[in-house]
């Protein structure tokens, strides 16, 4: 009998839930408002969960891999998570009770770099960094397999890294510094917003400062530039420490493409220590679908 | 029958080895030139666990944990160690053939941090980071209870971190702004060469910096205290990403205290992530015992 498992993925906005084979076939998938409700939260995964698997019911499902935005601890437990307006919450207790199935939890952006690993741009590998540039920066990061979680679910918050890089920027988490500041698409914007014609503008995206640069805006591409340089220098921090197989970019920044890359890759070959520096970078391949694939494999990808 | 295992830690200068109990004992310790030969090496190793084994018959050996200064893949092979003059060696492989016990082999440095959390400062944590400040900058580290090795063996480089500290100063890796070209007993001597008394004397240690530090000269305290700044920061970017329980530091320069020590707390306190800025610094407590007991603990400690 084939096996399948649930991968669900628990956003502030939205659950993303997919029932995914073994081989990383993605059968079915659905998504729904996120509840703020704990208790109808898990209410709402648990009755979707079943009206997929009614659809398979030739299948066997050996559990469920659930992503949440905050940090896990014990593949079980999040303290947490300032999206959904959460404390501490058993998700595996919930969704477990719920459900009958067996129940792994993880950070969302570790699980997506678990996805990456077992069925996107990083398969065969065993050791990657995904860094995940959008809104802030997020990170995950394998080694020998397995993701990075830490003490407290803390493991992989590469976007508080501090830098020399606007000293003078305080990040949301309070620091200064932080990586998420210079890199992310909010830091982005602030850059830009220094400069005309942004400085007048009332709304700016980072994809408006992207096709300014590419219009030949110096202070755009200067903006952009510096975000890559940034980028760079953190993954030659992460190459020292993990000594990685291959670097992930994904996220809204990412699609910047050469003109965020180009800066990336120079100042990462610079500084990343000798052995790793000729590692290669990749765009991440899942997109949305990362964090269901992640949830999958932490039970078919050991 | 009580369980035994043998710590081997090679180094480019000696070999030390200790026979050690499931309970963490070191019964007994030896300690011989290196060869730098390969097969006389693992013959000399040998010779003196087989001597070592003789006095402690009634115990039954499960293996040895080796550990060598280069780059460690699959816990066997080590793929060059230059203070060694070694290319490619079946580490594993070598001493097995000899001994018929079952080898297991890891860095040095990561060694040192498993024989740590086995036995030492960091007794009872799975997250942990060892940051050895000697010559140069070493790392072990720790997560989920395991070693971070990577993908070819360079996990934990974090000497060669870049930073922003003395960006114009090559590393003996090549790069510039290494940690190491900072924060090191190397880095610190060359630092204090630039002024008065040490730039006229022949001969300078970190020692003679401390001490001058102490007795006033507020050159020899900017070197040292900057040297802490580094490493405080190194300590809050290896807290964003790997979340430990402590941070340990050992080697030669770790003994200048807490004149070391107090910048790298404010640093570190200022640039680590939130949750993490209020965890414990500790002086590694096992000092050239470290890689015996991590060899042992490669088999005791799971």
């Amino acid at each position: 009998m084939c096996q399948v498992c649930f991968g669900v993925d628990v956003g502030g906005t939205t659950v993303k839930l997919g029932l995914v084979t073994q081989d990383g076939e993605l059968l079915e998938k659905q998504e729904f408002v996120s509840a703020h409700d704990v208790g109808e939260m898990f209410d709402n995964i648990a009755a979707h969960m079943k009206e997929v698997m009614g659809h398979f019911s030739d299948y066997q499902c050996v559990g469920a891999g659930v992503g949440v935005p905050g940090p896990v601890v014990e593949e079980r437990l999040v303290h947490g998570c300032a999206n959904l307006g959460w404390g501490d919450v058993d998700v595996a207790g919930e969704l477990g009770r719920r459900t009958g199935l067996p129940v792994k939890v993880a950070n969302d952006a570790n699980l997506a770099a678990m996805g990456e690993m077992w069925q996107g741009a990083g398969r065969g590998c065993r050791d990657l960094v995904l860094l995940t540039v959008g809104t802030g920066v997020g990170g995950g990061l394998i080694t020998g397999g397995r993701m990075i979680t830490g003490a407290t679910g803390g493991g992989g918050e590469v976007g508080h890294i501090p830098t020399s890089f606007h000293p003078d920027w305080q990040c949301g988490c309070g620091k200064y510094g932080c990586l998420e500041a210079t890199a992310s698409a909010s830091g982005i914007i602030r850059a830009a917003r220094q400069f005309s014609p942004f400085k007048e503008q009332e709304r700016v995206t980072a994809k408006d400062v992207f096709d300014a640069a590419k219009d030949g805006d110096q202070n755009a591409l200067r903006v952009v530039t510096e975000a890559g340089h940034a980028l760079g220098h953190c993954a030659a921090i992460l190459t020292c420490v993990l000594n990685p197989e291959i670097i992930l970019i994904g996220g809204g920044v990412s699609a910047a493409g050469r003109m965020l890359m180009e800066p990336v890759e120079e100042t990462f070959r610079l500084e990343a220590f000798g052995p790793s520096s000729h590692i290669p970078f990749a765009r991440a391949q899942l997109g949305n679908d990362a964090g269901i694939l992640g949830g999958a494999a932490m039970f078919f990808c050991e």
